[in-house]
């Protein structure tokens, strides 16, 4: 690629940027749009036009209005984690401009004045750009020039090194404060628990646990919630829940046909049969009526079931202060570990209540295997994809659906479908990946779905690294030469060093096409602007049919976070090789930061809070980028046989010394919560009542309220009742 | 070695331990070695004569009395550790017991009805014993027979972790009952805190810890004791101490004086110089009480500055209950986890008081840098013994030591000296290993001694598998091939498999030496009665002198563990490849059995008690002696060019994952105390001044009594008094 097409790409992908940024500062100035841009502040009660920048023309309000905001505003808007999802962004962000500081002054000069390439070029024919000019490619084999790229190597990784430690102690204080917090948060009274032995004999579940937490915490204990099997119970609410939503949709529709021509109005109905096709017509009003009657009494009678005969081995057990609950869910309870086994209940609405009752041997077993295939999938995943293709070859498909034959024998479609139906494949499989992972990390038997998140996320992020960056870096010959690496596994480091360095270009457009057409998308929200108003035109007839066609939705870090972190991964591996990659990435992560802040104080509402547990995967990471940094560093300065490569060999040894020595010192307040955090203002009495409805599953809630306390009458113990509440 | 010098040597050793035994049931009759025979007893306070088999002529009584000791017995007499050590000895014993009764009647007839050995014996002329005859050496190459010896290492592995599955249980259930046994044990109330940060303005380190404790736990913090530096006030007691014994002494010499010739005695003399050689004359008596008295004022003094001026960065505290302290111990305190780290206490007696105050990271930095040393000190230990003895050659001797000239000159002098003088270094270094290691051990800061222990007992381990083990088998040439070893770590498993059999006999031999003279040794404790009898005739005139000398000590861990467990090592390993060595293994750990018991119930007494914290590690040095036996088969088995060696690759993979659930299903409750058992028997309201009195060293306890709470009320919380005592 020369310079001329490079640019070209880059002043278009600029433009479409430009311009999406420009349909958003037109589009949100509509109150209508209202709901698009700015719902977080809706669903938290405040007036969408508080913001300073709101409905002026000025298209760059926004970004001041980013700017200005506080840490606290973020933690207030959207909570801990997406705090901690900016700190992230920003330490990198800082990582990169510091190298840059040093790297761009120093480096470009020193590669631009040697002349390598010219040399080369001289003897053979091979293509060099214009860029390539900039890069450590430029400077002569065994030249004194090296020293500076390898000083610039220790100067990124201790750049690195500082920021990460810096941040790593910012998130720890936040998470603190956020933990110490006044204010009611239900999951901080209570301890999960799980792995509970067999009922003895004359007793009940709840007895069994209640007698159980009663003795070893006689002073805090204060009732427990004995985890059921809500599968029937589910089923039947859900149901409930959508003929209830039918029937407001019928009101609707038949109030507005009141409204048009005829007074009277037309009632609507529906078939009765499967998915309303077949089947006798009736009044859909009525029947609704009929059913919800008819659901309701079967709900009741399949909730007192559930309470009473569907209880499991696990329970949630509440405690009526922080520091007890805190101090118990760190305590081991049996002397039989795999038995009672305690953690810190996750929040009510991420409890992920079908994984509750697995037993531990059985998701260590499950834990194992899913590692096995997520192995597989990182390692392998070319193989299915490649078997789908044979499979979905084009006389394969005549055979299976003879209609398509005319279709596909037309030559001009032929070609086509012959060309890419290996491409599709493969794009169908990346789609549904992170779907995958997140199956795959919901069966490891995780009870929290921030957990899920952040295990999904790790998966992903091993995929994109050897798929994407180690791909397309070695460009197919990773699997052909897959045989050598596990021979000589030291092998890979001269591998890479060789093959990196000449896809400088690719990733640099390749990051260029994800910040400005990735983050113009963002800010701009067109697709779930047009999903939104064709739903409000043609589906949507009540209120809650509408807020859910606007509904958020959270930053999903899953996959955002992977993405993100391949971009570091990229940007540190090319940082003293083509220094030039640098203002790309920091106009990545700047980027990032400014449209991802304004999204997250007015468009995103978080789907759960995990108090920055996030923070120590990141970490890992990005530490685990900089280790293939310095790996590929050292087999590309052995490359141009400079006589001091190994003054680079402590690096990777440094960085899991600096990776060992920074979880040493905070992991362990982000598995626990400190006793010291837990006690700061605790509430003297909390509501204990409100901390324990908090995770009362919706299925089970009943619809007269009053009777939620008889309803969970034999879940509850008796002590509760002498305690005052 | 033939049969007949095997014989010789087996019965010689025999004899020996007959003598050795007649002479114990002789010497135990006498009243004047009660002492030597039954400390444990008198020091319990009971009558020595008690057992069933005291005084009785029968040589075998103290046999029947081991056999019919309950483990009960044993934990009251010495403790949950030694209990602990029986059930080592004893799971050794089944392992081998039942591996002997399926190998040796199926293998020994197998390799004896095979002719490999007469086969090579034609062919050349190395000589072989006829034990060899029963080995799996006699078995020809690629015979289908060596399924037999294939079938029977799989058995020795399964009955291995069949057996230590059981007795991992039968501990963690003995160490549970023993925690949760009544009684008031001081450390099961007291938390050990550390790295306390510094002292705020305006505040003692005592109100400090006081403060943070009493509002992290408000209902059940009771007191604190702040660690402080007792260097000075120790050097004072000890020499108070050392006057107090001279004084006694004198006196008791002059009463004897008295009674013997003139009724009004001689008062003894000494000299007040160095070592009492030197100096002016004084009568001891008046000396000694004089230096008491001004010894007592210092003490004082010095008790007061260090109680106010030498705190340390760490503390003790105590809570009101077990349940308390237990919970305590095991939660997060601080947000910043260097500092305030909690832990359970150790005993007072084993508490490593200097170890306390060492700082977080400088802990961290001691274990690597021990760590290090000790690798170092496991591989290279052969380079300072050849050093010393290269520097102790008899022409280096003479140049510096020129008065030893005329003897060393002498021929018969020197030619035994130039022979004896390297094994002389390598002796002296091997008895000097174990108190070095020790060092080590506690050089890594580690907080109480029986830690400390089992941290030395692990060291030594490593090193005698190593160089015991490993150094006889390969028999020098493991450094020969270090190189080739260490290019290629898989060369080492053919390398063990070539040069194993070879060495069966020696160690048969070594093991029947080693049960034989050293139980014969340990049952009469000839040593240690003439060392008694002499101090008793020429240096003991008191009664505290006397209790002195026959002090027992304990059963010293931290070198009898590793010896068995080289033991178990070399049976394991040889248990198919020359089955033969399987009676003289039952023979060394049944004996070994018989032999402790008695000396566990009559003579050693526990220097501490850690509730079998030991066996983690005796059970992972287990199955690391197992892996290594593996490992030797597959090598063997190679040698044997046998076709189906990699049936034998899953078994290391087997025991590490055997290792890995093992330590997930036990391990947690040997590093923690459940919740649970400190909750069973717990005593309602414990006598806290007992708990607290407990920990004061002996060289901050005042003379009088009753001051002992004035000198300790600047240590000491102001809660305290509130609470009733």
């Amino acid at each position: 690629m020369d310079i001329s097409s490079f640019l070209t790409s880059l002043v278009t992908s600029f433009l479409v940027f430009l311009v999406l940024m420009m349909i958003f500062s037109w589009l949100q100035r509509k109150p209508s749009n209202e709901v698009i841009y700015y719902p977080n502040r809706i669903l938290r009660g405040l007036d969408p036009s508080e913001g300073r920048g709101v409905r002026t023309r000025n298209p760059f309000a926004w970004i001041k209005e980013a700017l200005g905001s506080s840490e606290g505003d973020l933690v207030a808007a959207a909570g801990v984690d997406s705090a901690v999802y900016f700190i992230f962004l920003s330490s990198v962000l800082t990582i990169m401009v510091f190298s840059g500081v040093l790297l761009l002054p120093v480096l470009l000069p020193v590669a631009r004045t040697d002349h390598n390439i010219t040399l080369k070029q001289k003897s053979n024919t091979t293509a060099f750009s214009d860029l390539d000019m900039l890069a450590m490619g430029n400077v002569q084999e065994k030249s004194t020039r090296l020293w500076a790229f390898l000083l610039g190597t220790y100067w990124v990784t201790l750049v690195t090194y500082f920021v990460l430690w810096k941040a790593y102690k910012h998130v720890s204080d936040l998470r603190a404060s956020a933990l110490s917090a006044p204010g009611l948060r239900p999951e901080q009274y209570t301890v999960l628990v799980r792995d509970i032995p067999p009922v003895p004999e004359g007793q009940t579940r709840k007895e069994q646990v209640d007698s159980y937490f009663k003795a070893l915490h006689p002073d805090s204990f204060y009732r427990s919630m004995v985890i059921t099997n809500n599968k029937e119970v589910n089923k039947i609410w859900k149901k409930l829940e959508t003929y209830r939503k039918k029937l407001d949709h019928a009101e609707a529709v038949y109030a507005e046909s009141k409204t048009s021509s005829k007074p009277e109005g037309t009632k609507p109905t529906m078939k009765t049969g499967l998915l309303g096709l077949i089947g006798t017509k009736v009044d859909t009003i009525d029947h609704c009526n009929e059913e919800i009657k008819d659901l309701l009494l079967k709900l009741e009678t399949e909730q007192k079931i559930t309470l009473r005969e569907k209880q499991q081995n696990s329970a949630l057990v509440f405690f009526n202060s922080r520091p007890a609950a805190a101090s118990a869910s760190q305590t081991l309870h049996a002397q039989q570990i795999d038995t009672w086994t305690v953690m810190e209940a996750p929040e009510p609405r991420q409890l992920v209540w079908t994984n509750l009752p697995i037993k531990f041997h059985v998701r260590q077993i499950k834990q194992y295997v899913v590692y096995g295939i997520v192995f597989l999938t990182v390692v392998f995943y070319m193989v299915p994809i490649t078997a789908i293709s044979a499979f979905t070859t084009l006389s394969n498909l005549k055979k299976l659906l003879p209609f398509l034959k005319k279709v596909v024998d037309r030559p001009e479609v032929k070609s086509v479908l012959e060309a890419y139906l290996p491409q599709i494949a493969l794009i169908v499989f990346l789609a549904l990946l992170p779907k995958f992972l997140m199956m795959l990390s919901k069966n490891e038997g995780i009870p929290s779905r921030s957990h899920i998140v952040r295990s999904a996320s790790g998966k992903f992020f091993y995929f994109t690294i050897f798929n994407v960056f180690l791909g397309v870096t070695l460009s197919g010959t990773l699997f052909a030469s897959l045989k050598t690496v596990l021979k000589h596994p030291s092998q890979i480091i001269p591998m890479l060093g060789k093959s990196l360095p000449g896809n400088a270009t690719f990733f640099i457009t390749l990051v260029a096409l994800k910040f400005f057409v990735g983050y113009g998308l963002e800010l701009s929200r067109l697709v779930p602007l047009i999903i939104f108003h064709i739903k409000k035109k043609y589906l949507c007839k009540t209120e809650a049919e509408l807020k859910e066609a606007w509904a958020p939705g959270d930053l999903n870090y899953a996959t955002r976070v992977p993405n993100d972190l391949l971009v570091v991964t990229i940007v540190l591996c090319y940082s003293v090789i083509a220094p030039i990659i640098i203002p790309f990435g920091v106009a990545y992560f700047g980027l990032g930061w400014l449209v991802l802040r304004n999204q997250a104080l007015k468009v995103y509402v978080p789907a759960y809070e995990s108090y920055g547990r996030m923070w120590p995967h990141m970490q890992a990471r990005i530490l685990a980028a900089i280790i293939i940094y310095q790996l590929t560093m050292i087999g590309y300065f052995g490359v141009k046989k400079f006589y001091y490569v190994p003054i680079l060999i402590p690096l990777p040894i440094l960085t899991l010394i600096f990776a060992f020595l920074s979880s040493k010192r905070f992991y362990l307040a982000f598995k626990y919560t400190p006793l010291e955090v837990a006690c700061r203002n605790a509430k003297e009495t909390p509501n204990m009542d409100m901390v324990f409805r908090a995770y009362i599953p919706p299925a089970l809630v009943s619809d007269k309220f009053d009777d939620t306390e008889d309803q969970f009458e034999d879940a509850r113990s008796e002590v509760s009742r002498t305690i005052p509440v």
